[in-house]
C-alpha cells in the first residue's frame, strides 16, 4: 500500500491527501511532528536526505519527495492529469509558479501567524512578503477571471496544488475579500467530489 | 520556429538555451534587460503575467514559462526525458527542489554578488542564504556520491537544471571545494555533446 508521511498541518502534505482521496486510493497516514524536527532524524533524512515532506513511498522503500512531483506521479494515467503534451506543461508552469512565486510567501506568512503565532517577531519578514504574496494572488485572479479552471479549462493537479495554500490565504494575512474570480474558483474546487478539509485525513 | 525571451545573465534561461542547443533545435532569441524593467512592460506582461524569464513562444502567440516546464515541454519524447513514470518523478522531485531549495540561495546570492555587485547592502540576506545553500549543495553531493547523474544514472533535463545555477555558485560565494561529488558530476555535465557556457547562444 503507498505511504505518505506528512504533516497534517502543512498544504504540500494536503496535495497528497486531496488528490489521493479524490482518486480513491488507499494509503498508509504517517504524521510527521516538523516543530519537533520529526523531518531531520537521521531515518527520515535517509528516506529524504532534503528532510522535507510529504514524502511517498510508493513500493517497499522506494521514496519519492517534493510535493508537486508527487501529485503528477500518482495522477498520472488520471483525468487529472491529461495526456495531451501542451496541457502537462501548463500544469508545470503552474505548479512551478506555485512553489516559486506563491508558496514562499503566502505559506510562510501563514506558518508565521497561523502557526508559530508570532506577528511581532516575524513583522519585517511578513511585510517583506506582502507584496510578493498579492502579486502571486493577482496573477491567479486575472487568469481566472478567463478560466473556470487553471488548466485547459478543467479541473486538474495544477488546481490542487494553488488551492492547497490558496484557500487558506487569509490564515496567512492575506485579504481574498479584494479578489472575484478566485474565490469563485475555489468555490468550484470545494465542490469537486471527494473534497476533504486541510486538516481531514 | 521557437522563440525564446530570456536573458544571458540568468541561470534559468541558461538552462533553455543549454537544451535547444543539445537537442539541435533552432530558435530565436529576444534579450530582455530585467535590470532596465523589460520583463515588466505591459506588452511583456501580456505574454507572461508573471512578468519573468524565460519565456517560450512555442506556437505563434502562445507562451510558455517557467524554466523547468519548459524543460519538460520541449525534451518530451527525446532520451533527455524519458518515458518511464517512475524516472519522469523523479526528474520532477530534482527540478522542484531546484526551484524551492537551491535557486532561491544560490542564484539569488549570485545576483547579489555578481550582478549587483553589492556585498555590503545585501550581507545579511547573504548571510541568511548561505546556510540553506550550502544545504542543498550537501543534498546534491551525498545524492552525486552514489550515482554519475542525478536520476537514473543517465544524463536527463534534471542535471540541465541543477547544472545552470550549481556550476557558478562560487559567484554566490559558495565554495564547491569543499565538495568531491559535486565538481565530478559537473565535469560530466560539461562534457556532454553540445554544452554552451552560461553566457553563449
Amino acid at each position: 500500500m503507498l505511504r505518505v508521511y506528512g504533516s497534517l498541518e502543512s498544504g504540500n502534505c494536503y496535495k497528497v491527501r486531496l488528490l489521493l482521496r479524490q482518486l480513491g486510493r488507499e494509503y498508509e497516514w504517517i504524521e510527521i511532528d516538523i516543530l519537533k524536527g520529526e523531518s531531520r532524524t537521521p531515518a527520515f533524512l535517509a528516506m529524504n536526505p532534503n528532510g522535507r515532506v510529504p514524502l511517498l513511498e510508493y513500493a517497499p522503500g522506494k521514496h519519492l519527495a517534493e510535493s508537486n512531483a508527487i501529485l503528477n506521479y500518482l495522477a498520472d494515467g488520471t483525468p487529472l492529469l491529461p495526456a495531451d503534451p501542451e496541457t502537462r506543461a501548463r500544469i508545470l508552469q503552474w505548479m512551478f509558479f506555485e512553489q516559486y512565486s506563491h508558496e514562499p510567501f503566502i505559506a510562510t506568512s501563514r506558518f508565521y501567524l497561523h502557526f508559530l503565532k508570532q506577528p511581532d517577531k516575524y513583522r519585517q519578514a511578513l511585510e517583506e512578503k506582502s507584496g510578493p504574496g498579492y502579486g502571486a494572488l493577482d496573477v491567479m485572479e486575472n487568469h481566472l477571471r478567463r478560466s473556470d479552471y487553471l488548466v485547459a479549462g478543467r479541473y486538474s493537479i495544477a488546481d490542487i496544488a494553488l488551492y492547497a495554500y490558496t484557500h487558506v490565504a487569509h490564515e496567512g494575512g492575506f485579504d481574498l475579500g479584494r479578489y472575484q474570480a478566485i474565490p469563485a474558483w475555489l468555490d468550484r474546487v470545494k465542490r469537486q467530489p471527494g473534497t476533504i478539509g486541510i486538516t481531514e485525513i
